[in-house]
């Protein structure tokens, strides 16, 4: 059995330009950019326009991409229609499914190298549409479709919440956005890559993959990181759930490890900083203590095992205080890796495109005599 | 670049008792089983049972994979109206994905290696119910959830066509479920099982491999097949169009040659018998004429490069000869391949399961400065 390449674990399914990590030195880069330059000083219609098109845009380039995501956020009434028909305690990634997979119904997103960037533009926009009115109906709130505005992350506060956010908000809105939009080729990404090589239309595409995104060993670390802190409930808890929990081996440190990182991965280092400036109400305030000090224990347990916060350990602590519940976790980190998504399917159809079909190695039986019905015991 | 498997040809992603391909030989078999003494003295439910149970069922056996199947009809009444909210032009499979992934917010078809089989037997019926609705809203019929039968194809047929089917069209239509349950890793059940992998849940995994056999290099190959048959006619034009369109290399022959079998597809050679007894108006005999003309067109042509019909090439025939219409025959091929699905998933999570999450070969620019938005050119 030593043919088959098991999790394709070390095959390499395409090229890319698009994300560099480096895991020994805590290093991420979006087409070369740091990760910590690009969350400080861009919009996140800047890295649309990155990962899309190769470069950082120019000030009249921006302002297209901004037009283009502006004019694109209506729904087809049917969509909001069949999400409001889905039951409201659905779980949000398979509300996502199925209202991508509506617009697949509406627009033939098919593929010409011409177009693909613009309807990329158009999806991303749409998403924006469908991750607010996941939320607001599973709260039971009127559907609302984002506005126009200066700012994609802004556009989709207001349409969630009704209300215009803060600036500190939409900052860390943006940078969550900036943070989740690529990470090179987890399964998410694979079920896209897999869907594009039939040149199935690229709504599919990201249908397929919020549909690998859903498992639980994909999309919902964040949340049990998260769920992990209200469990403890109060800093002063965090050295006795520790040991009892941790240390004795009844549960893993949620949150805290990474494939790919050796070091501190560079996103959690600037989700925690978000976090800080962000969670303003008591609730959050504590859950951010607990983080905290969970992450002074988890390092001095793990840390000479080079086991460090990941991404999601801090992220959940951004999200609850700009004001969403834990269930919607996974749909905002959807929300942004729509972008990586297509970027990749992109890179994969137009550069280097070729059908997607591997072997399975037979271990069956290799011929057995058939038997009627009436005759096998 | 000779690191990246492209199109991961040759990479072994899964060991599989299921189904083993002789190209060479043109042989199939499901558990060892030859796919012609399968065709000929089964009901499609004791092919369910042997693809999930690994054995030909007992009598007593059958009958409970039929109760189990009878009562699972049933899909929630939402679904069907999701299903009527979707404008009537949509693509059938588009229109698939959206029934699978609205049944994902309904059951919680999570992992459970006491229970997975049970499921995949509920959504088996439930994609009988799907893809009878699918064709009945198309055509603007009242929805009609198939009734409990001694025949997965007969509850089928009379929940389609409102009517009760012949003993033929009910034999015909059980031998192409049977000729398309599965053939081994194609790109729609990589789908799968990378969604799988992520333990998504089971609708979900199933929707993925929608998403992917929506592709036209993928699922649409019976429907090309069948529109080069409309394209020609009548059989007296055979010579002239195959004269003009494939010996003059203006069109590739579709139905004709497969990766993987280097002779006479055995799925073809049954579905031209199932063809042979089931075209019965006079359309259907002519595009039966024409298939069979330019099948001899073909094999003189190509034969000596060993190219020879494919399952596709008559399928649509036996398809259309049913009563359904052509924009139909991928969903029909998917009604039956969800077993295929379910099986290759059960087998890899239950016995070989692992995180799919292979590599992206980093090709792009190590290093980039960022520069402001105010200083781009």
């Amino acid at each position: 059995m030593s043919e088959i390449s098991r999790g394709l674990e070390n095959v390499f399914i395409k090229a890319t330009s698009l994300t560099y990590i480096d895991g020994e030195e805590g290093i991420l880069r979006y087409r070369g950019y740091n990760i910590e330059d690009l969350v400080s000083n861009c919009d996140y219609e800047e890295i649309i326009y990155l990962m899309l098109y190769g470069e950082l845009p120019t000030q009249s380039q921006l302002k297209k991409v901004k037009e283009k995501i502006n004019e694109s956020y209506e729904l087809p009434p049917q969509v909001i229609k069949i999400l409001e028909e889905l039951p409201h305690e659905a779980d949000a990634i398979a509300m996502m499914e199925t209202g991508f997979s509506a617009l697949a119904s509406y627009y033939d997103y098919s593929w010409k190298k011409e177009e693909n960037k613009e309807r990329a533009l158009e999806i991303i926009a749409k998403s924006n549409s469908i991750v607010a009115n996941v939320y607001r109906i599973k709260e039971g709130l009127r559907p609302k479709v984002p506005e126009p505005s200066d700012s994609y992350a802004k556009s989709f506060l207001t349409a969630a919440f009704s209300r215009e956010p803060s600036e500190k908000e939409v900052k860390a809105m943006n940078a969550a956005l900036i943070l989740y939009t690529d990470h090179e080729v987890p399964a998410s990404t694979t079920a896209a890559l897999v869907t594009s090589s039939t040149l199935s239309d690229m709504y599919s595409c990201i249908v397929a993959a919020l549909a690998a995104l859903k498992g639980p060993l994909h999309g919902g670390a964040a949340e049990a990181a998260f769920k992990q802190f209200m469990e403890i409930k109060d800093p002063s808890n965090v050295d006795k759930w520790f040991n009892e929990n941790i240390i004795q081996g009844n549960k893993r440190l949620m949150g805290f490890g990474h494939r790919v990182y050796k070091t501190y991965d560079p996103r959690a280092r600037i989700f925690k900083k978000y976090a800080e400036e962000i969670a303003k109400t008591d609730d959050a305030r504590r859950y951010l203590e607990i983080a905290k000090k969970l992450e002074e224990k988890g390092i001095e347990h793990f840390g000479g095992k080079r086991i460090y916060p990941n991404t999601d350990f801090y992220s959940g602590i951004v999200f609850y205080s700009l004001g969403f519940p834990v269930y919607m976790f996974t749909s905002l980190f959807a929300l942004s890796r729509v972008l990586g998504w297509l970027a990749h399917i992109i890179e994969y159809v137009e550069e280097q495109h070729r059908l997607i079909r591997p072997r399975a190695l037979y271990v069956g039986p290799i011929k057995r005599d058939f038997i009627p019905l009436e005759n096998r015991q």
